[in-house]
């Protein structure tokens, strides 16, 4: 899958992950009325209006992009009605060839964590059969564990040739609390880094491994330290836009080859439609997947600078 | 949640929780072979099976202990009709009386980690009304991203009464690759320790914190030290039993009131019917749930002693 999500990167020259988190507040006023009306304001209702959301997003921006990544919280929180709702999400950005990291960040212990791995990227065994639950093509892990609870998700990677993306820096104003202490002269995210290169190691794939990293756009300068940690490691850069990180900070987190990351972005993309900017094109609420396609060309346009500067470099 | 979840302990005479983590190898024979003739070897038939045979144990056992923790990622991996056992389980758990502490190792930022506190603890807004998913009265939380993760969680703690533990020192073999790393002297689970004590401080309940912690019973001589680190949180203790963690090693996870800590056990209770002690009395697999009552009333009576022990020192 990771030689799969590379060739759709070099294909739509676009390094770029639609974060499909669609918190209901983002649906437009009309749909949820339209929703509303039919299933009711249950959690029925609010799970078909993220569905309606996502699918004419996806269908107004599949052929531009490599991959999307759905965030499981947002469903979660819809209870059972809204696991479908990502379920039918996965299924149908698959069916329109896109490559699905589903941000879940589990994390636990041998067979719970072995569970994870096979209701997330396997199969898992019924009887004389064998199922896939929400079967994504990646999941991101979270590493505090230790080797035993990334292992399972190794050995389901391997066979299934699905990935992971584990958490080294995140993007968030409080991640350095524990992942920028000192460990005998260097942060925990570099420890982690160096762990994550060890599996990635175990797990390769032609150019790059089926193992990547989690690391937040707002921290530039530890993402330049991370790229030379784990050089096999496709990283996965979410905090870009809404967030606050922007192209050129972008730059270090490619390889030279211009390949080595994939940039996130959720809010500016799928919610792209309260932004002035596009207002003023006409691509309001009652546009909202055209705003979408346009913000995912803008963004397109603002990485391919940092991208032709890594390779400058 | 906290101050009942001590009150029921203090009842029970117990600070036992019972993991409800059903592997499918786990449910008997018998009980698989009627479920999936009706239902088939499907997720539905699966998830059917593990709510059969939660449900027997339940029954069996909830008189005599005041908590039980679904494992999520176990009906996580059957899919949509695995969420929904989850469910019916955490529903009738809490019918039952029982205080139920979702096993679902969460974890993200901002909004996110918001949805997922929503989702397992409180309600959602749709449209003009709010809704409970999954409606546990505890959740157990992974810290590595720091405050921002967390906040969320305690911001529905505070509005819900509800509880949540945090990771801090697992109990697995390699929960030492980071946890155990020094930081300026001390290990980062004694780091995370800390901001847990912090974090417990603004979530009071009346003796103890609707913030709790996990420290695994595999790691005696650090729950020491993690029991004076965080005098006002409740420990969650998985390790217990087939992990190898045994009564005597828990002493020092009580405080002096003999309370504090609660002791988590799944695979030797819920499948106490594959030991020989269980088997050679009568209770195999056709009466599953006697030997988990029986392996209930076993396990109460090793950590009454280390409760004793506990007040003594």
């Amino acid at each position: 899958m990771i030689n799969q999500l590379i060739e759709k990167i070099k294909k739509t020259d676009a390094p770029i992950v639609v974060g499909l988190d669609p918190m209901l507040s983002y649906v437009p006023e009309h749909l949820q009325k339209k929703v509303f009306a039919e299933f009711g304001e249950t959690p029925e209702g609010a799970a078909e209006a993220i569905w309606q959301f996502n699918k004419a997003i996806v269908d107004a921006v599949y052929d531009l992009i490599p991959a999307v990544k759905p965030q499981i919280a947002m469903y979660e929180q819809f209870g059972v009605e809204g696991m479908r709702a990502f379920q039918k999400t996965v299924d149908y950005c698959q069916k329109k060839g896109l490559v699905v990291i589903g941000d879940v960040k589990r994390g636990d212990i041998g067979s719970t964590s072995a569970a994870y791995a096979a209701g997330h990227l396997g199969t898992v065994a019924i009887g004389s059969k064998r199922y896939p639950a929400f079967h994504e093509d990646f999941a991101t892990v979270n590493p505090y564990l230790g080797t035993d609870g990334i292992q399972p998700f190794l050995d389901v990677c391997r066979e299934e040739k699905k990935g992971i993306f584990i958490l080294v820096k995140t993007s968030n104003p409080s991640s350095g609390e524990f992942q920028d202490r000192l460990i005998d002269g260097k942060p925990l995210y570099e420890r982690v880094g160096e762990k994550v290169a060890e599996w990635a190691a175990s797990c390769m794939g032609d150019a790059y491994s089926y193992v990547g990293a989690v690391v937040g756009a707002t921290y530039p300068k530890q993402g330049k330290e991370l790229r030379k940690i784990m050089p096999k490691c496709m990283i996965l850069v979410p905090g870009y836009g809404a967030q606050g990180g922007q192209g050129k900070d972008l730059v270090h987190f490619f390889n030279e080859d211009g390949l080595g990351a994939i940039i996130n972005s959720s809010r500016g993309i799928i919610a792209a439609y309260r932004q002035e900017r596009y207002q003023e094109k006409g691509m309001g609420a009652e546009n909202f997947a055209d705003a979408s396609r346009a913000a995912v060309l803008d963004m397109k346009q603002d990485i391919a600078q940092a991208r032709q500067m890594a390779q400058k470099d």
